[in-house]
């Protein structure tokens, strides 16, 4: 099989490094990574199972590769590639075939090794001790910070003071500002009594961890389960959501496909009556990128299977009133949604 | 003139405004921006000049306009869509000539408008107010700190504590990981007499900041153009790059080519003797992009002119010793380069 490759993290699957200027390429049982003078010392030290290739023009090494070998045929992920760089390859390369295989690394990554497995623990791991970290900044100082600190702060914690990058950036929102799937920071102060969500993520060498928790704010509030609003509906709709959270991670099974998944956390809020405020899909699949296959939506006919790893987050969200949602990361083992 | 554009900055050039789904078209004097239901209230809030069209098939939505507008010709840059993007509208509408325009959004945007320069000015004031606050952090305690806490100290910093989003990931390098152009923050640990390179910039209202210092590490230490390193060798480095820095800014004409001026900076290194290692080029536009037009480099025939806002940033990089770098954003006003 022919193939060419040029996102970061597609690279760093084939072949243990990427830089923000290189293509791999797969020619039968031959790889190249080609990228340029200021990576190759890098590459040639981190990379393994293929030749590194030092090019100033990579798009030219490419096509001197493919008309040495004489290529036909080759795949890539339309999704992957602009038009400019497709087009300045085929307009020289009349002989070659493109052939789009949309999501291509992402199928090949859709079952992660035990090695895999135990790098996305870790990042769970350390992600949840950067919400401990962060509950412990939002019990010290939190109080009458705007959502723009609190940003900040979110930011600081999971990234262990600079230990770590964020698997992206982070959502902290308060009140009728977590309504908004894709809230950005305001200048809204945080109060005693307030909302507050937090969805946020870090990498450990590479693979990412998102993690979702809804808070009520008082003195010594942490980031855990049980959360005791003062309003009667935030609590309906709070409880509703944790009841989904923990039937689909309770109920899932290796063989049920996406959307099979998706309706065990949906039918508990439908029948709460807020099914119409639940707007988005119920989870992603999580590895090198933070959203990955399989996706756990109404429309997925994917079947998770043993080593899938993804996350499960149900959410109501009343618009200029507040938003809910609980996150967490799964894998299946042993037939079942094991918590990472 | 019609035209469709997916990138956000382009977007918000136009009609001020933007979302990470979106498309804006223009369509001989009408304009649209499509977006989904997740963004069209902020869009209908904010988009000047244009309709919002709300969608959750962005592509189907911009088919559906093209057909009931019987549009035949359609400008689009190709190296802003994607070969899936475009193969899917394309597909569709066999009576559309799709033209490529690489650059389209940069090139209407290399001259900045008064407002436009006000906003750069601001952001400059601020990302030195930035480098102020770092040095301060540096002085108090950076002494003994690890290269990655300096780095989220930079950032720290240079974000004002949450308050203004970073125009890149900033660089933060002590000694010979400075000569890495593309240095990403490691272990090491800041010592007294050490070189440290900071590149390192921030929004003001989407408009970016750009900036590099060298410094010798010591007690009251600043980022003053006025640098005393222990090693002659570096503070020969140092003092060239320096002078070539300043004579590109007070030579620089408008009228010139970028060419021309990346010449006043790089006779100036190369006379030192140390030509071959002033590794990339002088410099590079700025603007809602941290890298546009014009680009000041040894191919670039594009001729600076009044209102254009680009970088003056000359290095020297001995690998596996140090790296030096001072970089100012300058404005083509009276026909010379003012600092901003």
């Amino acid at each position: 099989m022919n193939y060419i490759l040029r996102d970061e993290n597609a690279l760093y699957y084939e072949c243990g490094y990427s830089s923000d200027n290189a293509i791999f390429v797969s020619l039968g049982s031959e790889k190249w990574l080609i990228t340029d003078s200021r990576y190759t010392v890098e590459a040639k030290e981190n990379v393994k199972g293929a030749e590194v290739i030092e090019a100033s023009d990579l798009l030219g090494a490419l096509r001197a590769l493919l008309r040495g070998r004489g290529t036909t045929k080759l795949l890539f992920d339309p999704k992957e590639w602009s038009v400019s760089a497709l087009d300045t390859l085929r307009g020289k390369l009349p002989h070659v075939r493109f052939l789009p295989r949309p999501d291509f690394s992402h199928r090949k990554r859709i079952v992660k090794s035990p090695e895999e497995i135990a790098l996305l623990r870790q990042a769970a791991e350390l992600g949840r001790e950067g919400f401990a970290t962060f509950a412990k900044y939002l019990g010290l100082s939190g109080l009458d910070r705007r959502e723009k600190r609190l940003h900040f702060e979110a930011k600081a914690a999971m990234s262990g003071y600079g230990e770590y990058d964020l698997s992206f950036d982070p959502i902290v929102a308060i009140g009728p500002n977590a309504a908004k799937p894709h809230a950005l920071p305001t200048d809204v102060v945080l109060k005693e009594g307030d909302l507050l969500l937090v969805d946020a993520g870090l990498k450990y060498r590479r693979y990412c961890s998102d993690r979702t928790r809804t808070l009520f704010v008082k003195e010594g509030a942490a980031f855990d389960d049980e959360q005791h609003f003062s309003s009667p509906k935030i609590q309906k709709a709070y409880d509703l959501v944790r009841k989904a959270h923990d039937r689909a991670i309770e109920q899932a099974r290796a063989g049920m496909t996406g959307a099979r998944i998706d309706r065990l956390a949906r039918e508990v809020i439908e029948k709460g009556g807020m099914g119409e405020f639940f707007v988005h899909s119920t989870g992603h699949g999580v590895g090198l990128d933070i959203h990955e296959m399989p996706y756990i939506s109404a429309r997925s006919g994917t079947r998770v299977e043993e080593g899938m790893v993804f996350t499960i987050e149900p959410g109501i969200y009343i618009p200029g009133e507040f938003g809910i949602r609980i996150e967490d990361m799964v894998v299946i083992s042993g037939g079942r949604a094991e918590i990472l």
